[in-house]
């Protein structure tokens, strides 16, 4: 029998569950939950009902697992614990400071109503937390980096758009390629966030706007922009459409370590990703550890985990018997 | 309290397991059980003791874990079972066809004896593996692709060594840079094994052999060396003790795949490992192993497991609170 996944938020997320559903053929998708008006949200699997959220709590019994797609600052800190009463959800928390207190509160809604959860599922937090954690472990005596991109920052994409004068805009995160060097060829080196990452800007200027104060502004822009080597360039609406359209994204993370008894011997682990689509990738993650959710829940664990919870196997399609005969 | 642990067979891995232990804060190495006489063997650590195989029963009170660092040809097949039933065990057995039936035999002994066993720990079984399978589970519509070196392989050598008018040999393993290219661009290549992995030996050939018949004899050599791209060089004892001392090794292992509803989106996942001594860092997986072990076992989960089974967080020694605090 196929789980039964609900949705719960249809934008980039939502579409990517819903592809990556499709190509997962012990999953089906039953329904599309949507603060719109449902009439109006078009969905591309045809077998699939699209509900006001309002009717969610109707679905109980009809979904193995909901999958929540909405956002972290306002959306997922509200919606996760009270869905995780009612249904076994999984969600991509992504405010790393804040997981410990969203962990609490889920936690003990899922316990309250005998569910299984699973939060900060994706890439990062998700599988470079894995990795990050994997890593420590193996190597106690080593230490972390992890870069980002080349990729595109939907918030600081924000932070550009925000500047008066600006009509669109489209910022990628690129790791200093001189620093990974540096870390893979064991130098262990200390690095500040400029020597980390670059940041490229493609800007829209509406008509008549000062470009060259808009650069200012963005290089200067605290948090954002000032502790980086910030490069800006001004291109057509038509240019950044053609050529900036996606949302690609990734990073590496390594650990450089050593073992020895005098710590002779060095290591180095690297994980990387190149993703064409950021949250297409971050849906894909998640549609795994729905299976894992739902047969959590059938095995009678409840609560709230995370990646570092889950045994690997319960992520696979495939039987113990299968996955020790052909990937171990 | 710390986690008792005790070593089984004191060549390369043994001497590594001991490093990874004293890198490990809550691990303390109790004994070293040896076929030889305890006598001649000398170890590192000073507070463990040396013992003969024979009186390893007797330490069942006394351990925790007992880590079996014997080869997978003949060792492994014989010692993990029948230690499973007595000890909490973690071996590396790495004959990837035959996992199946040791599983089962490891399994149905640990059960009997109401133990702990994980088998085939290390970084190919082990890391390589479950990134594998944390790829396949992502990304179900994909490639795989593992590379290995560029790396001492001890099998190789030692059939070079075997050859008459050989005195000694070290043959590294590399994979091919274009083949890797060809994967990380997203291109799906086809490779034969020819396409995949080059070798390079360094011989060192007894006074008056014919070295051009033992070049000959190396390059055609069924399964080690006929189907592939081999050079060979001839050098002096001393070069190779100088130059090629070492046991490094590593490796990639990358899964190429899409998402989206035209399955229009690529993405990649690699993960490699850079190691200067190749037993050292199996060492070092199997000391995080033998933690789980010692956790599972102290939770009542019994029989056999590998790294599919076991949730990331019983690797490490901090607490799921710290974790998610600091790494997720």
């Amino acid at each position: 029998m196929s789980i039964r996944i609900g949705i719960m938020g249809y934008g980039n997320l939502g579409r990517g569950v819903e592809c990556a559903v499709r190509q997962n053929p012990d999953m089906e998708l039953k329904a599309v939950f949507t603060r719109r008006n449902p009439e109006h949200v078009n969905i591309l699997t045809k077998t699939a009902k699209v509900c006001h959220v309002d009717e969610a709590e109707a679905w109980q019994d009809a979904l193995d697992v909901l999958i929540l797609c909405g956002g972290s600052a306002t959306d997922l800190p509200e919606q996760t614990p009270r869905y995780a009463g009612l249904f076994n959800v999984v969600d991509s928390f992504d405010t790393h400071a804040r997981i410990p207190e969203h962990f609490a509160a889920v936690d003990a809604a899922a316990k309250e109503g005998r569910k299984t959860a699973v939060i900060s599922v994706g890439w990062d937090p998700g599988m470079f937390s894995l990795n990050r954690m994997y890593a420590n472990a193996i190597l106690p005596e080593g230490k972390d980096y992890t870069f980002w991109g080349r990729g595109v920052s939907q918030g600081h994409s924000d932070a550009i758009r925000r500047i008066p004068g600006v009509k669109d805009a489209k910022q990628y995160t690129i790791p200093v390629e001189g620093a990974l060097a540096a870390v893979r060829a064991g130098e262990n080196p200390e690095l500040t966030t400029r020597q980390k990452h670059t940041r490229e800007c493609f800007v829209v200027p509406a008509e008549g706007a000062d470009t060259a104060k808009i650069e200012e502004e963005i290089k200067t822009m605290p948090n954002y922009f000032a502790d980086y080597d910030t490069t800006v360039h001004f291109i057509s609406q038509e240019e950044l459409e053609r050529d900036h359209g996606g949302i690609p994204h990734g990073g590496f993370v390594l650990r450089s370590g050593v073992s020895g008894w005098e710590r002779e011997n060095h290591h180095l682990i690297e994980y990387s990703l190149k993703l064409d689509s950021n949250p297409e990738f971050t849906a894909s993650v998640i549609a795994a550890y729905a299976r894992a959710a739902c047969r959590m829940s059938a095995e009678g664990i409840k609560g709230c985990k995370t990646v570092f919870d889950i045994p690997p196997a319960y992520l696979s399609a495939k039987s113990g018997e299968e996955l020790r005969a052909s990937i171990l």
